[in-house]
């Protein structure tokens, strides 16, 4: 090959470098105005344009962070699909490539940061969950849900899946008219009034997001629900109370493992030992910390526990776990409905934010569509209940006899939406 | 009350001290001849009858063994309905009284003698698995299965159930005709050659009970099964070869915790990354021994495991965890029916080894149904897959379509039994 006289030899050690890393992927990595590399005699998904040497730098120095905030930045291009991209690269890498020392390094720094003390967490819940939620209306379904879905079948509308996973939710629960709920992270309310309206319950709704408490009472002054919800904005160590049913879908992974005892035992006290309980999020297969730049710019101080890490939190207080289910699947599919109606919306992101912002959040859910589809990341929904739960299921067949649900749900007044 | 001339302060003191230990329990203590001791104000439900001052002393120095064995050896009666009594003093001793000193001296004596090495395993299983068949034919379903049962209504007979439970892990693994099965721990056979039958599937089995192999074997000639099920004769780790699907029922708890490590990296030595498999497993709310008693005369080396420890088992090799199921109710019935057997067949099984034998079974299978209905024991049904299973199901719907399974079933050339 003829040098090219605009790069110097240390531009396209780099280049080779950032593209060994990635290992035998089928991908061009370009360096602006002309200098390519691919792996030999393949035809490549996608090229990843760096367009300028500080990019470069920042991917052999910092991978995870230097490819994501220069791909926020524009500095990086992937031309072609981001998401077969990615899931091409995440392939390469499950298979254990070391991380650099750098970003060991800044894995350490930021779990240092983040920590989730009272304090922390509500900086943590506040730097994502008190983004406007106007934002999230340009890309989550008409009831703000913004936890995986279930989708009976793969082609369900993502409004239908929502629906469906907050009446598996309630049916995993077995909630019965008139008992009492507990809901730990309650977003903007969509799942505590989905209970109160369809299965007669009464719910204390805790979150230490500000935007989405005011958001969820107001919704629940609308739809006359006032009495029946009570959304409280507090952190869970504060929950008080007895109740029947506990319930936190998407909450654990932001708990922090170093606080996992605290909510066994507030789970404890307030279920005693004839509870129930259910808990529904993102978890590991083996331990291993959130990615970098993902905790750096999204979600700060959150941890996806493994299932044992999170059966480990509910055995002091002799919790017995019933059901177990990985609905990755489903939250590939969910995130997939959100990155199309994100990318969408992405001048109204943008004119809402910048730029930066826009690509960041499109690289986040790309990524994390990406995570659940190739099964670095998991979705658990664990039901357990108090050693003396006087109502335990005999099989789990009434969960899929839909007749039976429907008629449990007609029982109560309010038809559904 | 006046002094009764024949019983010494020390046996009324031992007598109350036993009372003591049981908490408020509505029973009375009696010793032979007249002594007796209950609460005060309550009727009691089943009357303890101590026959002798060692019985007695044994009941305060070692309460599990000094029950145990004197129950066994008809030292100690108990007047009154077996199941009541024990699921009485199980409520009674759930809220964490503290085990006797030589009770935990007993328990760590044990741990050293009964550790499941090659040879050790071998010896232990020989002492419970190894007991004659026919001994086991007098009270087990007519395929001697000897594992929890899945009963699809409570009403379901023992040979529905544990033909069912056979059908549902086989559709958990959602078998395929053609497809390869290692199996773990066989028993008589009966999960290898109904997965066979009704699946189409070629399978391993491995155990290290040579009377139970010897049956299996005959089984399968006798089914013209021999040439798609292949019994070996063999401890786990010594498991080789590659298989589609890995299946364990009723194995796990008698690996020991000690050898974890080694039983997951057994697992995922014949599965690869693209394998499933089911754990079906004796389990815990929390770490705790078997009972000293039952590890002593009846399971020598089990270990019954938590949730989480099974999970983290799994964790070393990125397997996923996609279903938990927990059967304890579904053990406890099934336990029913062979203690409701075994007690007919008292006079057949004393005849064939002796009265204390079959006391000791009986309290054994006793204790077992109580531990399974108040909480103390566990049934865990764990699904999981290598992270690059080409094959997750959508949702479990299908488990419960009973339609569905029975044509899958009938594809399959032979007719169910």
């Amino acid at each position: 090959m003829p040098p090219v006289p605009s790069f110097s030899f240390v531009d396209r050690y780099l280049l080779q470098k950032v593209l060994d890393a990635t290992g035998q992927m089928p991908i061009q990595v370009k360096l602006d105005a002309g200098l390519a590399a691919s792996p030999p005699g393949v035809s490549p998904i996608a090229t990843v344009h760096i367009r300028d040497r500080r990019a470069l730098a920042g991917l052999v120095l910092n991978p995870e962070i230097g490819f994501g905030d220069s791909y926020s930045e524009g500095r990086i291009e992937v031309e072609g699909d981001l998401v077969e991209f990615l899931e091409s690269l995440y392939r390469s890498l499950i298979t254990g490539s070391v991380k650099s020392w750098s970003t060991q390094l800044a894995s350490v720094w930021l779990r240092l940061m983040q920590v989730n003390g009272l304090r922390g967490s509500r900086k943590n819940i506040h730097h994502h969950y008190d983004l406007t939620t106007e934002f999230y209306k340009l890309w989550l379904d008409s009831e703000l849900v913004y936890t995986c879905a279930y989708f009976p079948t793969p082609l369900a509308t993502l409004e239908q899946a929502q629906t469906a996973k907050m009446d598996y939710v309630c049916r995993k629960l077995d909630l019965r008219p008139g008992e009492t709920v507990v809901e730990a992270g309650c977003g903007w309310g969509a799942l505590a009034l989905f209970m109160a309206r369809h299965y007669g319950v009464s719910v204390k709704a805790f979150n230490i997001s500000h935007e989405q408490i005011v958001f969820a009472r107001r919704r629940a002054r609308e739809e006359g629900l006032s009495e029946q919800v009570e959304f409280i904005e507090d952190d869970y160590r504060n929950i008080s109370g007895h109740c029947d049913a506990f319930v936190s879908v998407g909450m654990l992974e932001h708990v922090g493992k170093e606080h996992y005892q605290k909510f066994g035992s507030v789970i404890h006290k307030v279920l005693g030992p004839t509870g129930r309980g259910l808990l529904h999020f993102i978890g590991r297969n083996h331990k291993f910390p959130l990615s970098v730049w993902v905790r750096k710019r999204i979600f700060p101080g959150a941890y996806p526990p493994t299932l044992g890490e999170a059966a480990e939190m509910l055995e002091p207080y002799d919790f017995s776990v019933l059901d177990v289910e990985n609905l990755r699947l489903h939250y590939a599919k969910t995130l997939e409905h959100w990155l199309r109606r994100f990318e969408k919306s992405e001048p109204e992101v943008s004119a809402m934010f910048d730029s930066r912002f826009a690509r960041a959040w499109r690289l986040y859910l790309a990524g994390s569509l990406v995570g659940f589809k190739v099964g670095t990341l998991q979705l658990f929904q664990v039901v357990f209940a108090g050693p003396q739960c006087p109502r335990l299921p005999w099989t789990r067949a009434s969960l899929y006899a839909n007749e039976a649900g429907q008629e449990r749900r007609s029982q109560w007044k309010h038809a559904m939406s």
